[in-house]
């Protein structure tokens, strides 16, 4: 998706071997705009798949999910990172690693929210390993759901995490893939 | 704004005295059609404001300021609740109480996405005790940006925090204030 790969190229920040910081555009400061593009972009990809409801997590994926469920006219159910005095019980969860904190997550979804034969698309701003992605298909599988696809913005290729869900089957947009970055240059697989 | 007060009636469930759970469309699955309506009520309300950005905190407050940005056709930013690894140094910060979950947050946003003279429409979907948007405003504050109003989806006006910003002068629109509540009945104040 060229915007996107533009805004990645003017302002994306390479921080060590396997940092990318996008913070002015898509993790802190989002550009709406940009965001709306993508989201019908996404919506181009899977506009046949008669979407029921775009499963996220927090905190990052809600405005990209959020601006593409406008198209498809559905729902966005973010999965929580922990538990909090308010959240009812009855919820599925699934361990999340963060290669970026260093810690592990428990991720969760009240179980009203995602019905058994529903059709999911699963949305990340990122995908590196794939952990979160896994999260969130485990869920979904949990519930007996059915993902038709998963969308990500930007696929840090060299980490594997994608091609590893393209190996199992799943059908995965990306709208950027990172094949190879350094401080200099960030190269976008064709 | 009605078709948020009906959703809260219908969905809203009171837990104790003082939780409204409002995860059915506004806290956990998003109802993106009301929020987009609900944007669009804000934007009538500041639409003269010549806003520069929109300012919220992770996460529930993220899908409603970026379906209000829209109609503005501004960034969102949001605030941050900890430091990650790949944060950036050069952040203003604020600590915030949560009476949900019993703890102290220091939240913060990069110096570069607030900048002095901005003029900033701060975003929540809860205000309560006002501790998120007492926190927001210091933040605006110390990026020398102006805060043109304060909009929150729902304020719970018996706990006291919006009447002490419009004491203090805050050009503050809540969507829906909620008067009292129990198990039996939501009363909206006029």
């Amino acid at each position: 998706m060229e915007a996107l790969k533009r805004s990645i190229t003017q302002y994306g920040q390479v921080v060590g071997t396997d940092v990318l910081k996008v913070d002015g555009f898509l993790n802190h400061r989002l550009d709406v705009s940009l965001l709306a593009q993508m989201g019908r972009d996404v919506y181009d990809h899977f506009s046949d798949c008669d979407v029921d409801e775009i499963v996220t997590i927090e905190a990052s994926g809600i405005g990209y999910a959020v601006l593409t469920a406008q198209f498809f006219n559905c729902p966005v159910v973010f999965a929580k990172k922990k538990g909090a005095r308010n959240q009812a019980e009855g919820v599925y969860t699934a361990t999340v690693h963060s290669f970026t904190h260093g810690n592990d997550n428990v991720v969760a979804v009240d179980k009203r929210y995602i019905r058994p034969g529903d059709k999911v698309l699963v949305m990340d701003d990122f995908l590196a390993h794939g952990e979160a992605v896994r999260g969130l298909l485990s869920i979904c599988e949990q519930a007996g759901a059915e993902v038709v696809g998963v969308a990500c913005a930007i696929e840090k290729g060299f980490q594997g995490g994608g091609d590893e869900l393209r190996a199992k089957g799943v059908n995965l947009y990306s709208q950027a893939i990172v094949e190879r970055m350094d401080e200099h240059e960030i190269v976008f697989r064709d």
